[in-house]
């Protein structure tokens, strides 16, 4: 695989995509985003539960915060297994259950949300592929307007994920989608700081064998997903924690030198990881910040576009660490187009 | 650290204490837990969520379960950054919100908490420590009565959390307790076994980087579970995941010889960990079994006692992984009583 005559060729195009990705979703999908909202209004639920697995797990967990945060409604991650291996028929009136997955053709997933639906669920599916079985077996679906992903590494899928979600709970909130508009030019700046920047901030990590991922509140998520790019293309060791999850016990894995990304961009969830910087430095960790102009001042890293609204930037500030997995990867000589052991579409029961 | 007279005594006297901590809940709780499971139901909430940070939240997981499968109640763990980061005041009327602690004594935990008290919620606290501010910030509350803990690493608060919980989610389906008598007797088992076989089982991996947990289901928070004593006691980089997760990404990380545990026990979810097994045998990951007789059989491991039922033998699957951890960090020097950067209590915000 390391001998790809260009390796990573399809990630990298797939990464450039996105801008014009983000564009087209800003576009097309507000009609349809629409006509799900008048729905989920109509049921009125009072409960969300967000069913994924992998890459669409990390947009789950961002809806769950947008859910929660804007729109004060209970959420929990679904676990799958209780209603496929264990049988559970939960009571699910009232409930809204959302399964997010590109491909919409894992059958746990598919099970778990038909299932649900029975079960008095409201369901939703929000996939890249509009006749996919996840998305027949839901009353409503969103696409996300990718284009075809031919990478195994998913990045436009989930940069498409999250807008779409967003401009959902937009909607619910009874938002127009505006503070979302900055969003296609803003990762057209990341991709050009990057192309320029990456490659010298991945040089130290070229033999590393971990690293930690950690970033606070609606930017936790963006930890989950570079952690899980990192395991998937250069076979690293990453972890992700939320800051406050970190200092509960992880933190004792960091020795002086132990690289650890941080995502601090501007707003609360980036405030709030303050004391975790302060503990990391104690530690001498080797530190990567990507983030605000002032989290970045001082130390190795990225700085993302400023005044972006807390809540969409996360569409963001995952670009640049998809172009670090992309990069690292080569740097190690593995074609991240062609994990080992993996495959496109995962089939789990 | 690792000059200390007797490394890791704290932590082994603490394990070894587990059958007498298990015995005193099994006897002790059931008035208490009567009682409040008398009202929960008058109650009737519809959802429920749990809040808890680090071990806590593995016995959080493990409970979301119980409830699923047992009571068919839809469960979220609750993010406790929106309500004390964010200012988030969702709806929680009908909705049962669980803090587990070991000290209760986390701001968040506790602010998160309170706000879902005001929010309408049925709040319950969990913790080891009865005049805690967790305690007193809830209408309701379960005493794990483990007894003081001394060692950073939370060991019999653990399993006293997971019985305790146990035996909640029982008396709220009706149940007697009985299906969780062999307990004490079947973890004192567990820890002969152990005490024979850890130590060989140990050594190849003293000087491992990293490590990967797996399991499924009701086990997944035992995973979950073993992977922070690694980190926390062995500095360890090491990952936990769910089967049915790890074939979507992070199994790339697999290579001949990476080090990988698999809890599989009697059951459906030691059942669904099949097909895992067999990806992970492709890989040539080196195996360690912690399970039932079959699974175990022809591979390295240990065998956990037949016939427990599947939803309390995580009370016993981790406590050899304690031993596991415990006996680990010793062979590399390091002194699980006390991990560089931790304290015992964590207060974030």
């Amino acid at each position: 695989m390391a001998g790809a005559a260009d390796p990573g060729a399809r990630m990298r195009a797939e990464i450039a995509e996105q801008p014009a990705v983000l564009a087209r979703v800003l576009r097309d999908a507000p009609v349809e985003v629409r006509e799900v909202a008048a729905r989920i209004r109509a049921a009125a639920p009072r409960f969300a539960l967000l069913a994924a697995r992998g890459t669409s797990d990390h947009a789950a967990l961002y809806t769950k915060y947008l859910l929660e945060v804007r729109l004060g409604m209970a959420c929990g991650l679904a676990s799958p297994s209780t209603m496929t291996t264990y049988g559970a028929r939960p009571d699910l009136r009232d409930v809204l259950f959302v399964g997010v997955s590109q491909s919409g053709g894992s059958p746990d997933l598919v099970e778990s949300l038909a299932t649900a639906r029975r079960c008095g669920a409201l369901t939703l599916a929000v996939t890249n592929a509009a006749d996919s079985p996840l998305a027949q077996a839901a009353e409503l679906h969103l696409d996300v307007r990718a284009g075809e992903e031919l990478a195994v590494a998913a990045t436009k899928t989930y940069t498409a994920q999250l807008l779409t979600l967003w401009l959902l709970v937009d909607a619910l909130a009874g938002g127009n989608g505006s503070r979302a508009a900055p969003v296609p030019d803003a990762v057209a700046a990341v991709l050009r700081d990057g192309a320029a920047v990456v490659p010298d901030l991945v040089a130290p990590y070229a033999t590393a064998g971990r690293m930690i991922v950690t970033a606070r509140g609606f930017s936790y998520p963006t930890a989950r997903e570079t952690a899980l790019k990192l395991m998937e293309t250069s076979y690293l060791a990453a972890a992700a924690f939320s800051g406050a999850d970190l200092l509960h016990g992880p933190l004792a894995m960091v020795s002086p030198g132990t690289p650890v990304i941080a995502v601090v961009p501007e707003g609360r969830g980036g405030d709030a990881m303050a004391p975790v910087l302060d503990r990391l430095a104690e530690r001498e960790a080797d530190l990567l910040v990507v983030g605000s102009a002032a989290a970045v001042d001082g130390r190795r890293g990225l700085v993302l576009p400023g005044g972006l609204d807390e809540m969409v930037s996360p569409v963001v500030q995952i670009v640049p660490l998809q172009l670090f997995a992309r990069e690292l990867a080569v740097a190690r000589g593995v074609d991240p187009d062609s994990p080992r052991g993996l495959r496109k579409v995962t089939e789990t029961w």
